[in-house]
């Protein structure tokens, strides 16, 4: 029985926020896989802020997608049928499957999912490129040390609150921003932050940080970019760090935010600012994984996730991202999970 | 005999561009050293562009000049007297003795000048802050590798020239811009520069610097700001570094300079941009001091010295650094040198 395939396409590319017609959403046979890929069923595709900029053809660290082309992005698949040594039918893996229901990809690009860790779908998660994201970006560019401040922007999200856990863990005292009273609570009461405040019921950025971080910030885990960003950088101490992970709000700009020049600032209070994306830290990914499963096996560290339901969903669940009303890791669920209880 | 002492005094502080009124000098009786301490006769007198941010009264890495004190700065001085042991009189030391004809200091804070290494006034600059300026910040935090490429802006300035001298050094290839002919030739002809252009009378300073690092820039070492700047930072490479010395462009300026917010440009490219102070890598300057002292030794390592006669004409001096009037290190010849042959 041959498998029908629906897959989300870049029908134009977005000017600001997308639309509906900035997709297609097509269906055709699924492909079969050739000597040495596999196919796999969507069960989990996550939704992730770094796909708007692979939608513009704009220099970026990704190639642009082509008009035409599936959306990019991982997912959590059941093995369909396998002509990969060592990856069987039925196995579930992660692969980067892209906003479609059935994807093709070669078998040594496949990651077969430890069931016993956690729910699957957290390796789109905290045991995930998020996590990842938040285990190298912490530890690797910022380089906390015990006792320092750590401050996360999108506190609540699936990097920021990996990020405020493994400061917490290492020995910080943790501050963050997020964009509801609930995402404050959450960060408080479930991740452990010894501080956060909600920056959209807020007027005075500075002055809210200034009492998050009463000792200035060490280390700024920057997710966010814009005004929160500035005020994290004013309010950094001497030979602090600013990890810059991603500057989200502006993601969907026309035009480039200006800002009052930096360097000089830089040079005051020696600060290093050090962009980085998770795969410059590809060959730690695993012992990194292992170590967030080990943090989540004893309890000290958790997680949120949204999900939604059906493929069809993706585009507009997408544009949650940057309008605040997501919480936790977003994920569409595009098929049934075999391994849910 | 009690000498006569003369200073320069921070009379207000400036806006803009110092002017005359901004000082005040003035004249009385030498201090005598107190135990411990050491009088010394003002030979050279250092010109820096830092001494601009400290005449503010805004935050900076220097505590405010106070209204009434002297401009601070090192100088070469000779000791008249000594009530510490292990200086002795008519030792050549340098001295953070300000902008006067005779200071006061404890003896731990004077250096002893070796004479045989190059004329004692290198002292305040390739032997000096300036040179262990460009060896701490290529070397530590500019971090080049064999073969890569350095971008210096103010590049036959006393910190720039040694820049792009050690970076020749250590194997990289090396360009910089520079704010005359005269200048361009001279890191092109005397410090072997592998391209340079002059950014006064260039009308694209992007496409200059393309055409001078066709394999773009791996490290930028950054004395300038400002629209040089920027255009570095776009061509630096993936994993470029940054290394941010100065922004004398805007040291005179009253308003912030606006710039398009670079931190996504930092993601895509990953690059480093670290502040820093020369006293941030104090514990090594003998070690840098000594590497300096051997390239000069050797015939590879050379330098450039302007001198203004007068401590009276240090003000009128102090602004040619902004103005572009200035050609390598900027001394005032404030007394005798009695190593001068």
């Amino acid at each position: 029985m041959t498998e029908r395939r629906r897959r989300i396409v870049l029908a134009r590319r977005p000017r600001g926020l997308p639309v509906a017609d900035d997709f297609d959403l097509l269906e055709s046979d699924a492909p079969e896989p050739a000597d040495g890929e596999v196919l796999t069923r969507t069960v989990y595709l996550t939704l992730d802020p770094y796909m708007r900029g692979a939608m513009d053809d704009a220099e970026s660290y990704d190639d642009p997608i082509p008009l035409g082309g599936v959306i990019v992005g991982a997912t959590v698949g059941e093995v369909l049928a396998s002509r990969h040594d060592g990856v069987s039918e039925g196995d579930i893996v992660e692969v980067h499957g892209g906003w479609q229901s059935h994807a093709v990809a070669p078998g040594g690009a496949v990651r077969k999912i430890d069931a016993s860790l956690a729910p699957v779908s957290t390796a789109l998660g905290v045991l995930g490129m998020p996590g990842l994201t938040a285990h190298h970006g912490l530890l690797k560019v910022g380089e906390p040390r015990p006792g320092e401040t750590v401050f996360v922007s999108a506190a609540s999200g699936a990097v920021g609150a990996t990020v405020g856990q493994i400061a917490r863990i290492v020995g910080c005292r943790v501050a963050g921003c997020a964009g509801s009273d609930e995402k404050v609570a959450y960060c408080l009461e479930d991740c452990g932050f010894d501080a956060c405040f909600n920056h959209r019921t807020c007027d005075d950025i500075a002055g809210a940080l200034r009492a998050a971080c009463p000792d200035g910030i060490d280390v700024n885990f920057e997710n966010v970019g814009g005004e929160i960003a500035r005020a994290a950088t004013m309010q950094l101490n001497e030979h602090g760090r600013m990890a810059v992970c991603g500057t989200i709000s502006n993601y969907n700009a026309t035009d480039p935010e200006l800002v009052p020049d930096p360097l000089w600032w830089h040079i005051v209070r020696r600060i290093r600012v050090q962009g980085f994306l998770v795969t410059d830290y590809a060959d730690d990914d695993e012992s990194a994984r292992a170590e967030l499963a080990g943090w989540i096996a004893d309890g000290r560290m958790t997680w949120r996730e949204t999900f939604v339901d059906g493929l069809e969903n993706a585009p507009a669940a997408f544009n949650r991202l940057f309008e605040g009303g997501n919480f936790g890791k977003l994920i569409v669920r595009v098929g049934d999970d075999p391994t849910a209880g």
